[in-house]
Order: structure tokens, then sequence, then C-alpha cells
């Protein structure tokens, strides 16, 4: 039998899997983690048209493109909105077996209403239907997120942005969806990086105050904390190529602090240090107010100099390390556990390889204090897709409790991913509903439907303490 | 269709699959590898209750518990053996996809006759039939171990241990299988470790005589080699982190011995070297006497200070290692081929992402001294699952030749967990019989069902060279 | 429903397959990576007996012997061919889930139209057979490749072979096969082996001068480049265990070549500097001329000395190494890149843990110089079966643009082994297929179709430029 394309039961394909999902649907979304810009949800822009909604900013589709081999000109180049449309329909046939075949559709259908096939045929076709369905209207960002049933989402900002838009979306009572801000230090962390003094200086002239020394840096960073936490804050985020556990002295710190901030040249060791320092420092105060802490581990960025000196990051140039992580997370993990100040703590991996190492990682460091205290992070960035997302869950089932998974996040910086949840929703029951149906797990209805709608939705609210 | 949970067909999906495990049901189990204490078998003490067989040793149990939050005083606690159960069953339903949902199930059924599904609302009825049948008879540790038709089991024991309780088993004739002894000199190999001169004081101790030196030590090896041979000792068993291969002349190895005896500290690299002298000089031993030489690699164990200093080894804070292990595992088993004394050798990984290196490995020291003379040990530990046993089974069957495989083995310190080999024995049917269904063998029922009965059993008894 | 054993629809489970795999058969083959001698199809020998076809040089099948623990006497001794391929035919059924089981009944079926299945019961009925149809013609080298409809295939060639067999087979018309070298200088690179100065001396000889320093040595390799593309050639091809990054001064360079010339010892460090060099020379030729450069990264030769010693190499004693390499290869891409001289690149890993990585790296540095400039070679080696097979091409499929694909190898020593392309295309439709009936893919019977005719030899002719 051969289904229908992305019909009603796609990726549903046992009675348990559908009933799973009916509850799982009907769950409102917690997009913990993003990118979106909360300016632009403040300023709540009308889009120019489907070109600049999918081809302004999505490195995803870019990476495709150039897959393809179409001209950069097509891509990131002066073409005409148009033109670049028409060169990411063309290529879409290639792209059998790619989650973006799916995002894609999934969006045209559930925000434009459109059911055709993307391909260079019909590229004319959905170019006219979805301006024309931009232009009626529905399509601003929060017009976008509320049809998405989004009803809290987490941000990613600087500890030195002031977040005067989350102040002001807050301000705004119509706005149903509650935008919080996510505390993501990494340039305060990327001592080693060009971007470090000049975000230092920046960290100053928000504090209204020089930044002298390691330990005055921590403080600095603790206000910043308070005050990310009095306008909602329930996570912080970190990105490593690989885990930067070293220990150090306290006047190390300081030496390596004054160092750096003198423009200095900083060793790797240095460096590791003061980020293992300055990290355990900032996870105790996530500890206190019971945030959640999330480890991005893994991704080699900007690997193509001469497109990153013409593009900069975030254009599609980043893939995949596979550096050895076990025994540094484990001793980064446990020097926080015997300080006491373990956080709630999230580990994505960007290798499957880690699947097990992770999934294992987990169950070092659980405790009373939160159910599956240390999480297993949904597939990330490169293994956001079917395959992925199935083998992380299947690791996560194999070596925890899945029932107590927080799940899916978009990652995204593009306000009609929503249907990523949606996809790893269908993913997600379709994985455990079939378990069902091979008689590895009891057809218990009520017990299916909670565990769906836990994973959807409940964990996270639960987990971050969102109130 | 929906298959029944855990039903007659559980894990066999098609019809040589079902053959398959018909004839496999059939043999007696020969565990080779297991924890179980020859004093407990010996003593064959009645147990208690449920709570008593099932949460007072088993960690797997534990971290399943951490993972949902349970709190310690539930899982090691002074909690009572009834509020332990009770908080055991109550996380049952969100364990979906994990291998314990299925061990505890298989064991109420095989063992207690009770089908019901364990859960917070079950809990009582099941702990009252459980206690009830346990005390109607037939739980103690000779008693499981025969009702579970098992022919042999292999222990794990010290060089120093005196044996006394194997020896006391074998002089009973009414108890049918034959429990034997297997040598595990980690504690001798690991003079990195605090353990080790205690532990060379112990053996001194048994050995009725001081040990001075590296060779000296090796000869009091050897002596013991040859007692627990007397004893029925057919394999050696060791643990590692990696594989620690690093060449050393006599001299240093007298140098290193001395040192580490002073009490003085050991580097990486001295250790390495003892250990790789020591074990080919073990090896030498085993080849000899046509032992099998397990090594299972990889885990990162006691992960947790704080939880190991309050309660020590083994309690659930392992996790899982990724350490590059190709090459020094290839030139260490080289080095013992080139001398002559490689013995028959089976490899375990508790990293999936080790099934090639390892499958592809053996390939390298196959020899006429045994078919398949070096194994790819079965998924271990975390990998003790559902998909861990598929993806190591597919990785040997397309790297070497499955069926020569010696299969299963528990690992545990539970006289309740005989019905892994059930579970490992319907996926290996379920798998191999799957691939006759989708016309990759031929459906030839006989050849199917003697590569069954021989991975399940007949295999292992001929490649251990069990009389 | 249990399938007929390698029966019509073998390993196509779904119509959307079936229908691919009708439109991928009819496809010729360009085998454009292989070990087929150029002297052996030249002089297009009469074989002896399928035990000469089979077992007198094909590793594959020796080390599934001593899997089975098969004497070496019949394996590389002096046993008769009727004994070695009584001994081979004998260990069969232990192989059930290996390639191998299939790849041999594919060529009994489709070369000598046997349908028996192997084992010792038949092996004298298929001896005889085999024997009977190799006496009645058609089993010479030329003529396995015209029966086999390969268009065009590329040997594997030192930089000092004087190519003169291509000459001569190019020269004979009415063969239709374009026999063209690639040109493999990894005798060139490998100046930390024994092998290197004897193949200087022999480069020395073909070039009719003295190379007395590194920049010579570029520049004799780039005249051996240009003779190498006027005798047709489009590929190059290395083979590394890990990827040798490491930058140099050009008088760092000289003085390692002088060094290593006058015979003294080349660090790890020389030879990593030495290759990265010297690959970057010829990857600016390889580039000029939109040849592909093959990098096969990852195995671990001659790991069994004794063997080794014996047999020499290639004869079963490699298997999976397990280092780093993301970020060398990153940096050895990028520097490449920066300078415009990244030729169209293949990247082959033997660990199938670096899926993820290589499936990402792809896209770092694609460009619209050609579709999938830069390529995810086939499964390789150790994961050339089914399994490997299915989880590369996920991995490119998820991470890349599939339709684009240059698909299957033979990496073959055997006329008999182009089977392997249709077990390649069986299982790319069957996955490509299984995708469409689970309603992942629209049925466009025409765009899917182009997509299976595409990636079995379409992509393949357009990407090297063949004209």
């Amino acid at each position: 039998m051969i289904k229908e394309f992305m019909g009603k039961d796609f990726l549903l394909n046992s009675e348990p899997a559908v009933k799973m999902f009916e509850a799982a649907d009907k769950m409102p979304i917690f997009d913990w983690h993003c990118h979106l810009s909360p300016k632009e949800i403040y300023e709540n822009k009308q889009p120019e048209d489907i070109a600049w909604l999918w081809l302004a900013g999505d490195h995803y589709k870019w990476r495709a493109m150039r897959s393809c081999g179409v001209e950069e000109k097509y891509i990131t180049g002066d073409a005409s909105g148009y033109e670049k449309f028409k060169a990411f329909a063309s290529i879409m046939p290639n792209l059998i077996g790619n989650p973006m075949y799916h995002w894609c559709h999934l969006e045209l259908r559930r925000y434009f209403g459109i059911n055709e096939i993307l391909s260079e045929k019909t590229a004319d076709t959905v170019w006219e239907k979805a301006n024309a369905a931009i232009k009626a209207g529905g399509f601003t960002p929060r017009e976008l997120i509320e049809k998405s049933n989004v009803s809290h989402l987490c941000t990613t900002d600087d500890p030195a942005d002031s977040l005067e838009y989350h102040k002001l979306i807050a301000e705004d009572k119509s706005f149903k969806c509650k935008v919080l801000p996510a505390f993501r230090p990494d340039k305060a962390l990327g001592i080693d990086l060009p971007s470090w003094r000049p975000w230092l200086s920046a960290m100053e002239k928000t504090a209204g105050k020089e930044i002298n020394g390691f330990a005055q840096l921590c403080d600095v960073l603790k206000d910043r904390i308070e005050f990310f936490a009095s306008m909602g804050c329930r996570a912080s985020d970190h990105a490593f190529l690989y885990v930067p556990y070293e220990e150090a002295t306290d006047s190390e710190l300081e030496d390596i602090f004054a160092s750096a901030k003198s423009g200095a040249d900083v060793t790797v060791e240095q460096a590791d240090k003061f980020k293992t320092a300055l990290l355990s420092c900032l996870a105790g105060e996530y500890s206190k107010r019971g945030w959640g802490m999330e480890l991005h581990i893994g991704p080699i960025r900007n690997n193509n100099t001469a497109m990153f000196n013409k593009l900069g990051p975030d254009t599609g140039f980043d893939s995949v390390g596979d550096r050895e992580i076990a025994e540094k997370l484990s001793r980064f993990l446990d020097s926080l556990a015997v300080k006491g100040v373990l956080p709630r703590t999230i580990l994505f991996t960007i290798n499957p390889k880690d699947n097990y190492v992770l999934g294992s990682m987990l169950g070092n460091f659980q405790s009373s204090e939160a159910e599956s205290k240390i999480q297993f992070g949904s597939a990330w960035w490169f293994n956001d897709n079917i395959d992925g997302m199935r083998e992380q869950m299947k690791a996560l089932a194999n070596l925890g409790a899945i029932g107590k998974f927080v799940g899916m996040v978009t990652d995204s910086r593009s306000f009609l991913s929503y249907p990523r949840h949606e996809y790893f929703r269908r993913i997600m029951c379709g994985l455990l509903g079939d378990m069902v149906a091979e008689g590895l797990y009891p057809y218990d209805e009520e017990a299916l439907c909670k565990i769906a709608e836990d994973i959807s939705y409940n964990n996270a609210i639960k987990y971050f303490g969102i109130k």
C-alpha cells in the first residue's frame, strides 16, 4: 500500500500512533529554544513575499541550493526574490529524504493552504498563491506565532542585551504568547575569540562600570542573571565545539582575564580554564533559580574562510564535529555536582555517534530535584530529521525514561518553523505507537496519550518551572 | 494489526523467526559471564520478598528511578521494601522503549506467573502475588538456576580468591548446573588505583609468599591460573576504560612494580606499560589452555563523586566512554599474535560507535584454532536492549560469520535475570528470521534452526571447550 | 509473507521501488573506482575455473573463511582449487546477513545461470556447472565487462606507471568499454613508508631525470597528471588512515624531502607536512582539469604482522579505524578552497560513525562549479553491505541532495563484481521507493525514475566530465 504524500497519517503507521498524535496535536507549543528576534516580534512587520520569508535568512535552504550547484547569485546574491524562489523550487525534487522537503510542504499547507508539490513546474503557481496569501494577511510574526498555538517561547539573548524588546512585548497584553529571554553568554565565555574584548566593552557599558577582573566579571554576570530572571528567563544556553573542562586557581583566572583584557593571546588551556570557571560560577546561579542549562556540543563553525569573509557567520558553512566528549563532560558535570551547583541540564550533541554517551551520562547525575533533571536534548540541527529524531529518542528510551523527555524546540530564526513541532510529534508518536503495535508496550490509550502530551508540552512547562 | 503485549510471538515478526525461536527456546543456557555470587549459590537462602529480589542491588533499576525524580530514600535509603517497590512500580509507564520494562514483565511472567502490567495501580496486587509466590517456594538461587535450565555458568573471581564456594558447590552432586570460576585480574592490573596495594597484600596472603617484582607477580598469577583451571575455569575477563597498549622493557616493568609497591604514584604511561606486559603474560597462559579472554572496553565508572562516596561502586553511576580504540587494540592483539600467545578473545564495547571497529578487528586475527577465534561480544550493559543487540548482530553478520557467534551472557548480579537469554534469543531469531522473510536468505528450516541453536548454546560450549 | 530468496523483487519492498529499479536496471555502468588490472583486461585470458575466479585473490572471501576456522591451507595455501572451493562452499550457511552471501549468489545467477544455493551439499554440483560454463566461454575479462554493460571504468594507477596497457586497450576499437586510468599517488605521498624511496627511483626512471627536491617532485607529478589526462584520466584517488593536515614553509618541505631521500627517518609531523603540501599541489592540477579527487579515509592496514610477513598486503588483514577526522578535514579542504584549488572531491569513510561528519562537511564547500561538487562517497569496503549503504544514503539524503549523488563503484579486483552495482541499485531504489510508499515523497514516477537513473549512471558521467 502506498500512503498519500504527507497525508493525514503522515509518519503515523499504526493505530496507537494515530491515537497518540491526536492527543499530542491538541497541545500548545512551548518553544524553549529558538533564535527569533524579539525586535521583529515587537515590530511585527508585514513580510514582503515568500522569497523574503523563506530565503532571506534560512541557511538550511542556502546549503541545499549550493548542494545542487545553484549559483550564489540566486542564494545570497543580487538576483530577485522571484528568481531565488524559482531556483529553490527547482532543486526540490533532489531533496528526497531531506527534512527540508517536509518542512517546506508543511509550511505551504499549514500557513498558506497550498497543496501543490513544489518544483520548477509549480514554482510560478506557488509563488503567486503564496504571495496572495501573504498579502491577504496573517503572516506577521505575531500572527504566525498565535496561529501556531505557541504559549511560550524563549529567545536567545546576550547578557549585555538590554532586553528592551522583551519589555515592550510584555507590555502588550493583547499578544497571548509569553516571549521570554534566555541567557546565552557565549561571547562572555569566548575569551579566545576576537569578539571577547568588544563584548567586554559592551558589557561594561550595559553594567555602567568597568570590569577589571575575573571575580568582577562573575559578579556582573550574576547581576545580569538576576535581571534576566526578573524578565521571566528560565533557561540559559551555551555552545561548545568540545567540553572545555580544566580546573584553575583563582589567581590563574585573574591572570588570564588580565592578559586577555590587555589584548594578549590566550592559549587553549587558558581559555578552557576560564570557560570552566566562569560556567561553573554561572551554573550556581542557574541552579539557585531552577533554570535549565542547555549545553550544545559539537558543531564546527565557519568552515569556509572565503565564504565567511564574504557572508559572515550563520550562512550555511557549519558542520558536525567529532571530538571525544565523554570524560571531560563527566568531569565538568561532576565538578558542579560536588559543589552542589549542578543545575537542571539539557545535553545536546551535533554528532549522533554521541547518542549513547549522552543518553547514559544523564543517569550519572539525576536526582529528585526534578524529573529527569539531566535531559538529553532532542535531535539538533543536522540531526533534526526523521532518522536523527528516531535515533535520539531510541537512545533516550533505552537508557533513560523517555516519559519525562522535555521534547522539541525549533532552534529556528524563522516565524514559519513551528510545523517542526508537528513533525517531531508525529515522529515521536509514530515511534512509540509502533512499539505498542509490535507488542513491546501495552495498548493502554490513557497512558500513551499522557506520554504524548507530556513529551509534547507538559514536561517542558514543569521542567523549566513555567508558572 | 496490533500484537499482544509480550505475547507468544514477542519480538518474532515472521514465520521463520517463530520456527527458529522454537528451536532456540529448547536449548539450555550457558551463562559464560555473570556476576552471581558463588557464596549465595552455595548458601541458597530463601529470599525475603520481591523488593529484596529486585531492588536490593540492581543498579539498573536504581538509575531508572533516579531518572524519574524518585527520592534516594526510596532507592537505596531507609524506606521499606514495600515503599521501594511501590516507587519503582510507579515509574514503569515512563519506561516505554526501555529494556527494563521487558525484563521486569518477563521475570513476573516466567518466575512468578504474574501477568499484570506493573504500574502504580497494580503495584499492590503484584506485591502480594509475588511475595506469596516467593513464600510458596522455588525462589532460592539454585532453584531459580535450575528452573532456568542453566547447564553451566561462569562467575567472576579475583585471582586472590580461594574459590572455596566453588569447591563446596561442586561437591554437591545434586545441583545440576556447573558453576565455574572465571579469572578476573582487574585488581592485579590496576596498578594506578588505590586498590592495588591492598590487592597485592591479599594476593601475597593467598600465595603464601611475598611478591617482590613484576616477574614474580607473573609467576604467582600463572600459579593461580593453573589453580583456576583445576577448578574448571575456561574464561578470563578484563575491563578497561581504553586499551592500554604500551611496550616496555623488563627492567622498566620491575621499576614500575617496585615504585608502585613502595606507594609512589604511577604515571598513566607507566600503568599502561605494566598492564600491557602483565596482560600479555596472562594471555599466554590463557592461550595454552584454550581459555576465552574477554575484553570489556569503554565504560567510565563512578562518574558521580558525591554518590560514590555515599554508596560505593556499582550503584548506577557509570556511563559510556568514547575514546579511540582501534589502533591500540590492533597493536595489542598483534603483539600477542606475533608472540604466538593470542588466546581466543571476545571483544566487547560499551559504545555502539565501535561496532564496526570491533566487527572488523575480528577478521585480522582469526585462525583455524577455533571457529571465530576472535569473537564480537554481544551487546553489553547500556547496549543490552533490542536496538543495541540488533546493531551488534547486524555488524557481526555484515563483517564476520554470525553463524559462529557465541551469543548471550546475562552479565548480571541477579538470579532472576535468565529471561535475558530468552530476550536475546527472540531478538536474534527475529532479526535473522526477518532476513529470510525479506528474501535475503533461503527458507531452509534445518539450516536456520541449526544457526539458532548454535548461537543460543552450542557455539559457546564448543568455543570455551566445555566437556 | 515470505519473499522468494533473491527473487525478482530482491530488496524491493514497494511498488515505487520496483518501478525505480526497472529504470535503474537499464542504465549502463560507469565504474569510476576499481582495482582491475589493465594488463589482465588487455591480455583477456581464459580463466581456469571458478576457484581461480573466486578464490585466487579475493580477500573478502579469505576473511570469511578464516572467520569460520578454515585452515590457511584451504585459503591461500597449497590445497587444490576444488578443495578450496569446497571449503568456501561449506562455510556459506554461516554467512547469513553477510553481503558475500548475496554477491556469490548474484554472480552464480547472473554470469553462470546457476540457481543452486551454495553450501557443502551443493558444492560439487555448482563446481561442475560453473566450470562447464567457464569452459563454454564468455568469462574472459573483456567478455565479463561487456556482458555487464560497463560503458566506462577507471583503474587505479601509480604516477610512475607507463599506462602502456591503457594505450593497448584503447587501440582495440572492437572493445566497447572505455578503460580510463585514475591517478593514485599514494606511494608518492607515503614519505614515511619504506616504499617511498623505491617509488622515487621508479618515478625518476619514468621521468627520465633525477628528482632532487620537493618543488621538483611537484613538477614531475604535474607532468604525469598532464600525461594521465592525455590518456583520458578524470579521477585521482588517495588513501589515508587519518587526514594529515599540517601547514609548512617551502624550506621545511625541501628539508623533509632531502632528509627522506637520504634515507633518514621522517617524523609523523614531517610526513603530515609533506603530504599536505604535496596533495595541495596536486589538487590544484586536478581542479584545473575538472577531475574528481577521491579521499578514502580511515582503514588500518596490515594489522596482523605475522600474516603480512607471510602473504603481503591486501590479503584480508585490514580493519576499520576510528580517529577524529572532522577538524583536520575541514582545515585541509578550506586551505584548498582559500587558494582556489579545491577540486571536485569525493569523501569516503571506512567508519560509519563518520557518516554525519562527512554528510555535513560537503555542505561547507559546495559551489556552482558542479552539482554536489563535494560528494559523499558510497558505503565503502566494510560498509559495502545493505545496512552500510542504507546508512550512507540516509545520511546523504538528510544532509545533502541525494538526487545529485554519483553513486556506486565496485572498488574491486574481480571481473565478476559488477552485480554489486545491481545490488546497490536495488538497495537505493528500495530505500527511496519505501519513502514514497510511506508518504514521505510524492509518487511521481517520472521524477523518481530520473533520480534512479541519475544516481545509477548519469550523475557520475556528468560529474567526472566524461564525453
